[in-house]
Parts: C-alpha cells; structure tokens; sequence
C-alpha cells in the first residue's frame, strides 16, 4: 500500500490523497537525512476510515513513536487518529485550493480539550518541520538509553540535530546579497 | 445515554458535548414542533470515536432518515459520521469560544469530493434550520407514499412546513417598529 | 434554456451565470453517473429575479426532489429559490475572483432561522457533494418504495452510492507514493 | 404594517426584522433630523419574498428615491430589491451575532456586475450615513428644481447638510480631553 | 491632465493611480455607454493631497452629480474626498496585490457616521456598478425635470436603464450550457 | 482645543474623537512618564479636514518631532497627515464596535509607496508603544546634541528608556505564579 | 522566580507574562494530575530576552524533556525558545484582547522550516493539550525504559494517560441532555 | 556577510533569508537614492538567534540610527530586534506562501506594550516606506544640528524628502488615462 517504507519504521507519514504527496514528502525527505526509519501511506479519514481506525488503533504496537499526518480543507485526519492512538499525532495543514489552508489549519489545530495534535505551519515547511520534530523526540530516548533504530546511525540523533541546525546557520551566515537593480 | 429520545425516531441529534446542547435543542424543539420522532445524544468524534462509528454504522438499520450533527472548533462529528454511514448528515457549526464558529464552520463545510455534510449557519439558526431541512426530506417521502411515522401526524408533514412558512411570514408583516428614541 | 437536461428531471441544478458551469458541471457529471435525470439552467437571483421566482415556484409541481444552486460573490441565488420553495436547496459557493469564494460561502450558509439552505464546499468539491447529497435523498425514497425514476437504474441508488463509497475506497488503497525527489 | 411613516415618503427604510430596527433607526432619526418623509417597514427576503417583490415593483411608482435597506448574516434583502427596481438601493449591513457582521457586509457588497447595491458602514454608522447619502442625493435635485417635498422645509436640504457638517466640525473643536489617569 | 473628460463631465471618476485605471475604466464605459458625460482623472490621496481638497472643494460648482473614486490598499481617496464635498462619493475598493482587496474594501465602507461614502464590490465589477448607480441617481433627476446633459440623449436615461436590464436578462435567458465534459 | 498640552511641545497625540481618548491616553502617560513636553488634541480627518491639513501644515515650523495619530474604522487620520509632512507620523489602530481594530490596522498599515505611517499595535499597547518609539527618536538626537527640551530633564532620554527597559524585565523577573486552582 | 515548581521538574511551562497564567495552567493542572514534575515560570520574549536565552540554552542540561509555552499577540516566546534549544518546544496562543488569539496562532504555527515548534489549539484547550502531548512523550520513554521521574508514580504514564481517555470517554457516555425548554 | 554595505551604515537592513531580499531591496533602493550609508545582512531570529542577539546588541554602538527589519510567515525578527535593543526598529511583513503576509503582519505588529516595532505595509511598498521612514528620522536630525553623514550629500535630506514628494506629486499629475478599450 505504501510506495515509500523503510525497515521497522519508527515514524508513520500519511496523508489523506497522494495529491498531498508533493507536500509532504518534505518530512520524508528529514527522515531520509536523519537515517530515520518510517512509512508512508495514504489513509483518508473521509474515503477509508476503517483504515484509519485499524492504522491508529496498531500503531503503538507496531512500534511507532509517533505520527506525522497531513490534510487539507476540512482535514479530520491527524485529530481522528490522536482520537484512536496515543502514539503522538503531529499535523500538517496541506494548503487548500480556495482558502490557501486557513481551512486546514483550523479543522487541525483547533481540538478540544483531552485529545491534542501538535500542528505544524501550512505546507512543505510544517511537513520539514513535523519531522524535524519526531525527529527531536526520538533523539532525547536515544540520548537517555541509546539507539532503538535497528540500523543504528553512526551518529547520533541528538549530534545530527545539532549538525542540522549549524549548517542552516552557516547557510544563513554565507548568503550574499546582490546589489540592489 | 440519551435523555431526549421520542419513540422509534426517524432523525438522530448528536453533538460533541452536552455543553452544546443549548444551541442544538434548537433542533430538537423543531421537530417536537413537527411531531417527528428524534433521539438526541452526546457523542464525541475525539473522545468517544468507537460510540461515533458504531453510531454512524448503524444509523441506517436503525431507521434514521437524517443524522444532525452539532461541533465546535476542530469539528469532526459530521463528516466523520458521513464517513461511516450514507444516511444524510446534516451539519451545525457551533460557535467556539475564541472564534465564534468560524474554525467550526470551515471544518464542517470545507469536505473532500465524495463524502458530502449539508452544512448550516453558525449557532441556533443553523440547528434549527437543519432540522427543518430534516422534516422537508422526509414531507418528500410523505407526500409520495404517505407518513411512515408510527405516530402518525394529523397533519401532513408538507402541509405543516406550508403552515411554518405562512406563519413566520405573517409574523413579519405584522411586526411593528416603535417610534426612533 | 437549458442546454443540459435529460428526461423528467428530479433534480435541478441552476447556477448565475454560464461562467459557473465549469464549477457546477461537476454536480451534472455525478447525476450523469448515478443516472439521476436532471436539468441545468442559467437562473440569476439579480438579472432575471422573476425567473428565479417562477423557477422556485413550480419546482415541486414539476416533480423537483431537490435543487443544487450555485452562485458566487454576493450569492443570493441558494437563499431566494429555498425562501420560494419547501424543495430542499443545496448551495453551491462558487469561487470569487477576489476573495476566493469566502464572500460566496459566508453569503450562502448563513440564513437566518426559517429558511434552510445546505451548504457544502467551495467550488468543485462542494458541486459534486451536493449532487452525492442529492442521490442520497432519492435513494432513501427509492429503499423503502422502489425507484420513482422514469427509466428505473439496473442497479438501486443505494447500492451504486456503496458502489461509489467501495470505489473511492480503492482508489485510496492503491495509490502509491514516489519515492521522495 | 409600518409603524413608521410619514406623509408622502421619499425614502423607504427596510429591514429584514424588527430585531434590526435598533440599529435601522439611526437612518430614521437622520431623515426626522432633516424634515425628509420616509416610511419604515419590515420586509423579509427569505420569510416574505413575496411582499418584497412587492415593495421593489412599486417602489418607483410610490415616488420613492432611494430604499435604505438594513440585514445581517446571508443578507440578501438589498441586492434583491435592487435586482426588481432601479430605485437606488442602499445597503446597511446589519452586524450579526457571531461573525459580527462581516458576513454581512460581504453578502451585501459583493453585487455582481449590473445591479449595483451602494453600502455602507457595518451597524449605526452605516445606517446613518445611508441616510445622510439619501438626503445628499434629494439635495441635488432640489438645488436645481425647487423642493419636491410636500411640507417644504424652511431650509433647504443643502444647506441643512451644510449645517449638518458645520456642527459635527464645531463638536470635534470643542471636544475637551481630560488629564490623563 | 485627465485624458478621457467628455464635455460638461456630471461626473468625476477619480484614482489613485493610473495603475487603477483597468479597473477603474469599466466604470468609464458604462457612462459611454449611457451616454453621460464624465471626466476621468488621476488623483493621490497621499501624493497630491492637495489637488484632492481642490477637486472636492469644486465639484458641486463644476456640476458633478457624483463623484466615482477608486483606490486600493490604505484607501483614504474616497473618503478624503466625501469629507470636502457634499457631492455624493461612491467608492470602489481597487484589488491589492497582497490582500485581494480585502484591505482596500474595510478602508472604504467602513466610514464613521457623519460622512458617508457608498461602497461597491472590489474590483471591476464594483467600477461598473457604481457607474450604473451614478446613472440611475441622474435618472431620477430627468424623470422629474427633464435631461440636463448638454447633448440630450435620444432616450432618456430611465429608459436606457430598463433597456440595459432587460438585455442582461435576456443574456442570462439564452446562455447555453456544454454538455459535461 | 486641546485639554491636555504640555509647553513647548515636541510630540503631537492627535485622534479622531474624544471617544478614542481612552485608549490614546496610553500615549500621553508614557510622555509625561519620560518628562517629553507633548500636545494632545482631537483632529478629526472626516469631520474636520481643514484642521488636518493645517494641523499637518505647520507641524514642522511649531517643532514637532513626531506625531502619534490614533484613529478607527476607516481610519484615514495618520496616512493623510503624512500625505500632508514630512514629520515622522505613528500611527495607532483603534479598536472598532464590529470588527475589533482589524478593519483600523489595514487602514493605517497598507499605505501605499512613497508616504510611510509606521504602524503599532491595535489599541493600548500600541499607543503606548508609538510614545515609547517617539521617545527613541528622540533620544537619539539628544545623545548625539544633548537635550533640546526646554525643561532639561534630570535624567537623559537614553538613561530613562534603558531604566525602563530595566524595570519591566524587573517587573517580569519578580511575577509570582499562584498555585493552580 | 517561579512560583510554582515541583522539584526534579521535567517539563517547563513558561509564559510572557502572569496575566497567561489563568490560562497556562490548565497545563499544570494536567501535570500534576499525572503526577509529572515540572516549573512554572514568567519569561518575556520581549522583555527578559537574555532569560529566554538562558533558559532555551540549560534546558536540555537542566533535564527538561519538553517546555510548554505559551504567549499572545506577536507571540514570539515559543518560536525563540525552539531557536536556542533541540528541546521540543510545544507553543500556546494565548487569547489576545482584539483579535481572539488568531495573531498569537499565526505568529507561533507559522514557523519557517528548520525550527519546529508544536502549536496547539488557542486558549486553555490548548494549554491542556500541550501537556496531555508532553505526557505522551514521556509515556514512550517509559514504556520501554522505566519511569525516570525520581517519584516514581505508583500507575505508568501510559495507563495513566488510558485512564484519562477512558474517563473522558465515560463522563461524554454518561452526559444528559435535558428536554429542550 | 553583508553584500551590500556602504561606508559607516547608518541604517541597517536585515532579513531572515536571502529569498526575501527582492522584498528588502526595495529599501535599499531609496537609501541609495538618499545617499544614506546603510548595511544589508541576513540574519535570521530562527536559525542564528545569536547573531540576531550580537546584531542588536552592537547596533546603538555601531552609530546606526534605524534598522529596518524583514521577515515573513512567523516573523520574530523585528520584534527581538527591538527586544534587545533601544535603536528605533523597523518591521516590513515580507508575502508568505500561503497566507499573503497577514501572518507576517500580524506576527509584527501586534507587539506588546513595552517593545516597539514601527510597522510598514506588506511588501516592497512596505519596504520602501521603512526607508523613507528612516530619511525622514535622519533629516530632522540634520536639520537641526547639521549632517552626520562622513560623505555629507550636497542636498540636506529635508531637502531630498520634499524634492521625492514633489517629483512623486508630478508623477501622479502628469499620468495620462487611455481611452477606456
């Protein structure tokens, strides 16, 4: 069902269409750098939601450590899974065709009392980000007990975050500037 | 678990919280108007997501010819139930404590192509006109085949909503403006 | 008139302008599909009130289960034909050039008590809703007391909307995801 | 059915309840200030479509200049008296109970290319200088013709809006700011 | 400095910039179209302040009827303008690059009572309407006491505007629809 | 005209209305707090555009180094006078009845090029912000010339704003959070 | 400095002032009924911006596995906290007194990628749920390592945390509605 | 780090990415008209919060008189800037993807009382009114106490100023308006 898994995934990506895919491929790509293991699938609330109750209800057993869901427009997807799994849910507004994901961000984040979803910015920025985040989280275990991940990195989480985090400052330090036209 | 049910109903009322209940009586004041059988009760998408499927499942074989569904904020009730069942499902925005509705409405009315909600206005206004839209899909049937209420209205359904009409309208042209202060 | 009817229509779809067709063609291709007879008209609340007026009036006479209405900007078009007529009314918002559809929802789902009108989403999503909504309806009618359409369907609209829901379902579970660029 | 109304009226002020009129009577009280005959009525686009045809078909007859037309919410009642008279409209978009009245506004300001609504201000403010602008417009005919108003006023319109000006400028130059606390 | 004035202009429309101008121009061709002679000029609110208190301070002298100003953004040209003149100011909210116009629509319509400025919708659809506004307050004025333009116009202006609504109707009547594709 | 003027003034607090006194009066606590010689006064752009261009007219030759301009709704005050001078003008939304300050803030902050208003926040803290912003512009010159005030203050504008700083994180620094209830 | 810490704390709740405290404890209130560790303190982005360094800078050292915090208007805490620290930050819009709290949501959900901060819902559901995620996180740890808090609770936090949800799930099952009135 | 620097900057320009420099460079476009020394560099609040914190730090000492502050989405750089400094900031809303730049507006102004940040329109408008905000700081203290400037300009400022607001004044007269098509 999923084109894009690799072993013993730590972090489950879904999404509510492949139509979504573009966007959120953005925290696929985090794992991919941070050598996180995780899967990507489509589960839509809407269109599967036996699906999605089956894919938060195992979740925990399966071994994620959290879960990193996007959707658009009137995006039920990340609070119906936190409802189902307390595996930590992270959500992603995927920017809507007519109300550029103003509509998304609100049917995400705003849920009530008892059952949180953590939400990220709308679009290719809080997909990165999201998993940056899982990413985060995974580190302070690691830091604590060592590696869970079956392919232990050679370096650690918690050093690849702070390797991260230096070279987009030296990206931002190196910019140049051209003269203004 | 209900506390409002009138005999085999024919329109289910649910909502998140009974803290919404204020504003969605207005449904149910609506059909007792009508005579139509409902049941009223408190189901949450987030917190009680089994009771929202078993109820959505087995709305059909149960007899509901509508489901009015009632959520704030990150409103999920409605198109959750849509999910699960393909009895209609009417939704009401309920207005939300920092932004009046607003994030609940766009929840609501903001569904993917192929699991329609009917969505009303914010508050009492949209509930109660929820379930009038509710008696005018079942006057359809009525006037078609006859009632299948069990109790049956001494009036018809149709002719009630044309009595409704005719009396809100003669509410209007004989309300009266008192001079400006 | 109308360029787009099939015989004994049971649903209406009118819109302002032919400039909303692309939009709300999107509601024809569902009743095409389910084999639903419907027509298709131009019907503009501003330019030709009496129209709309006429339209709304004979609406039941003329066998009218339902009307999809879809209009843009200042939309009156949804509000006016239910405050002419006890037939269900689906409103369309279609987008604005401007504010992108948020003037058509807002002018659309927020009627006063009364007067019902359902909503569904902004543009093409919410066209094809309505129609789903629409063939909904029919096929409670149809469950309990056979089908009423003049060239009855080989196969019940309840069982093509499982059919639709099954399909759809599907498609979801077959997407495949590209490995990240 | 007006409870309001002076002899030979040359504005209509209308409203789609009598809940509207503590705002609509700021335009009443305007029209008394400047000795122009009006009359005030409730008329309802989505509870009296009829009546409101009505009032738009003979608006022009009945020696109307203008209709200063106050709703909220999905506010149709201005642009459809617009679309059955070519009376200027005025529109007053009423404030509403949980948008505040920007759902309002935009129902009524959004006309579509061919049947202008002029509007004005959300609330009191709007509804006052609907009036004031009325007044403006029957200003300039009577500069050029003579006063068309049966009881002539002892002053002419123009110079009343002179005065009218004059004092709101002495009120602003005379306002006192006290120390601060 | 205005390039499009016809002679003896009984109205002005006015802009901030002649970047409004393919806006602004659809109301320039509704008054070519009806035959009212007009100027059309380019007046700063914020880069000519001083030409826009010239212009307002003469316009009831030249014989403008009403003033047509357009402006996006902080849009303080018509208001600015009703502030020094009592010639009716009908403002049109000019589509900003950033906010839609949504910036440009609150600058306009939300004027403080004392100084109204009738508002239409963004963009050319609210140029063209507050052309046919203008129109239809000349139109009551040569109902009453005969045209006032300098070239008569063969029909008079009432007339015209039955004339305009009667072939927008009859465009609405004979649109055709495509069959879905 | 002004109640409340110190000698000599050197900042101008301007708004439209007294009614806007209580939230502009932040301002002025923040100038006597800081011994800044200020002149507070109603200038009204609507109702009183002659004392708007005279007021901005002369500011310079009378020695204002900024004015602060608070002003709601349409709020046109801040950007005409700085159509008007070349002195630094600060703008402050006011909050409005309908629309909470958003329709104020996009008034004053989307000035179009070549005439800044630099813009603070909506209400309180902004006026209070636009006095602090004053007194830093101020501050500069006196470090470099020494104080121009005719009243030297004790303590220069630089030692007092970083005292202030000093005591408001004081002030943070010493917050006692009570048990949870 | 704070006043209400239980020792060994685990998680930090921080705020941009007391006047968030009514608000930001509805996290602490979750904390302490879970039973995990935790300080509350006042620190200003704006105000104390070396504290917010220093804090964001020990926070990984000091033993903190996850700071909660929240802030209003141009709500800048969280998203600086997360720039000087790889410890999860989770963010809180604090309502705000004219726009509701939608500017704190914006200014703290819109972070650019690199930099996540996890944002929850505006106000005290929020604050709630920020803490119900910073449980959840220190759930997983515990699952696989043992409780690391030095009071060890009697019951883990994951069937703690299935304990709230099941008494949240019992108390929406138990609810009454009363008969509407 | 800088590209673009001038000899003894009085002004400094900074923004969080070099993608945003088409925005800002429109305020270098004006200082360079002005002939005023300026530094543009990036520095981003998120990704190099120490450089942001040693930028602000050094700026009063550096002689700059304003910095001019972009930034988009999230944008927390002017307000640390401000957080950090006493050195007058300036904050211009650089367009977000998704949201426009009424995020990244929000984000800026609504600074809390204490720290404040002069606010400009969204955009390049925005930017070059920073700058020409700053000319106007610069020039009232030239005009009093002589240029500063190491390469004085021939002409003062004050000069500059009201030569621009000139130029920009014929501009605007001399635009010409084509035939409407």
């Amino acid at each position: 069902m999923s084109e894009k898994t690799t072993p013993s995934p730590r972090i489950g990506i879904v999404m509510g269409s492949d139509s979504d895919w573009p966007v959120m491929q953005a925290a696929a790509r985090i794992l991919d750098e941070f050598g996180v293991p995780y899967e990507a699938r489509v589960v839509s609330a809407h269109r599967t939601p036996d699906l999605l109750f089956d894919y938060a209800s195992t979740a925990r057993a399966r071994g994620l450590a959290a879960i990193i869901a996007g959707a658009g427009g009137a995006a039920h997807l990340p609070g119906m899974l936190a409802a189902k799994t307390t595996v930590p849910v992270l959500g992603v507004p995927v920017p809507s065709k007519h109300l550029k994901g103003l509509d998304s961000l609100l049917s995400i984040v705003q849920m009530p009392r008892g059952v949180p979803v953590a939400t990220f910015a709308i679009g290719e920025a809080g997909a990165a980000n999201a998993a940056l985040f899982a990413v985060a989280v995974l580190a302070c275990g690691e830091d604590r007990f060592g590696s869970e991940l079956a392919d232990k990195p050679a370096v650690s989480l918690s050093k690849q975050i702070d390797d991260f985090r230096r070279r987009q400052a030296d990206k931002v330090l190196t910019m140049k500037l051209a003269k203004p036209e």
